[in-house]
């Protein structure tokens, strides 16, 4: 599903290209914790503007972000 | 703004991979035409899943749909 392959992703990119946890990422790109943990987990159908903001946290294009899936 | 440069990518792409109208491309997708059409036109804030339908009916990665953007 989509949903959960989207949120394993983010959650290598998160390590990856920040180093930070999911609750620093959070901060930094202003996502309430709880929300940016269930998107990691696959469990919300998370939309356009959330996925740019997160891309834009982790400094890589949505090309990018989507590669693989 | 992420939902119009989106919008405007998918129109292009319908355009160039299925050569069909927002309407019939729509039927094929199984997605309501009047939402694909606000779709295209910038106006909605589509999700992850939606975006996926969309990816699969013109037949590309969504790593390709977004690339540009």
């Amino acid at each position: 599903m989509i949903t959960k392959d989207l949120g394993k992703r983010l959650q290598e990119l998160r390590k990856e290209k920040t180093g930070l946890s999911q609750e620093k990422f959070a901060f930094k790109i202003e996502m309430d914790r709880t929300y940016y943990a269930s998107v990691e987990a696959g469990r919300r159908n998370i939309s356009i503007i959330n996925i740019k903001k997160i891309a834009d946290g982790l400094g890589i294009s949505l090309s990018e972000l989507f590669e693989g899936l």
